[in-house]
């Protein structure tokens, strides 16, 4: 059984980040999350990149926004939610990752341009991919594919319209309403 | 030895790729890239965040604006280098990864807006990382990774004036200036 995973972006600004979000809710979906959740800003743009993609190359990934970050993770945690809280400052990802329970769910939080301090307590774990700054979609790509084993293969994306066929030099893809 | 590599990020364009591309050039580094080749628009502030994160965090990672990627990439080849192309349309990296030598130079060519039809056959592979939609930034993070053997640790980036202290709810960064 593959981990119940919910992405949680804190701090969205829909001027600014616009791209490195919808980036990281499409690698969320890549990897195997199940659910992504938008903070700050309600940016329907956002949201729909994420739907079109899914109704268009399958699996259930679903995704929503929420005005109040904190109440959800707190709630999330009461559930018995385990909180992962990505920053370049916490414990390195490929030590820590083998000790977060997979048989409950995940939440996996990639702070915005502020971040509340109430985070680094509330989060289970504090977790770094790698101390140098880099980016958020690098960091919950590789944390994502530590706790998953790896990019979410084509078995995770049952009534895709759109299927890539691997290829050494070209593009192949295969339309499933062109076959029928 | 760990590998030399240069990453090469095709059409940049200043006003609408100038974070994601940042996020690349940074992402390079921290997986332990030598070298940035920014194509496109010539954008002195990309080049100035990749100059300014390395003389504070270390290492000797360098970045250089070039006008033509083809000729660079000819070049490239032609001096026994190994061109590996990020494409989602491309061969799983977690098979193909392994037969690329590591004993001799690599670009690593990260698509823009408009990929020249000829770099589908200049590469030594075309890789990709997952056959889904998501991100050259988490594509870039995931193929680095699997080449080089995770993310670059503090070894590889001597000479940092910042360097952060992995800490499970909390922020430290020594700062080696204060302290002399």
């Amino acid at each position: 059984m593959r981990p119940n995973v919910t992405v949680v972006r804190l701090g969205h600004r829909q001027q600014r980040d616009k791209r490195i979000t919808s980036h990281l809710g499409l690698t969320a979906r890549a990897l195997g999350a199940n659910h992504f959740v938008l903070c700050g800003d309600n940016d329907q743009g956002v949201l729909d990149t994420m739907t079109d993609v899914t109704e268009n190359f399958g699996g259930d990934f679903s995704s929503e926004h929420h005005a109040k970050p904190m109440s959800y993770l707190r709630h999330f945690s009461k559930q018995g939610g385990t909180i992962v809280h990505l920053t370049m400052y916490g414990e390195p990802h490929d030590s820590v990752t083998k000790d977060i329970p997979t048989d409950t769910p995940i939440a996996v939080v990639v702070g915005g341009v502020k971040v509340p301090g109430e985070i680094y307590k509330l989060a289970n774990h504090n977790v770094a991919v790698g101390h140098q700054p880099h980016s958020e979609v690098a960091a919950l790509a590789l944390f994502m594919s530590e706790l998953m084993g790896g990019v979410a293969g084509p078995e995770q994306f049952p009534g895709a319209r759109l299927q890539v066929q691997p290829h050494p030099s070209g593009k192949v893809v295969i339309d499933r309403n062109e076959d029928s």
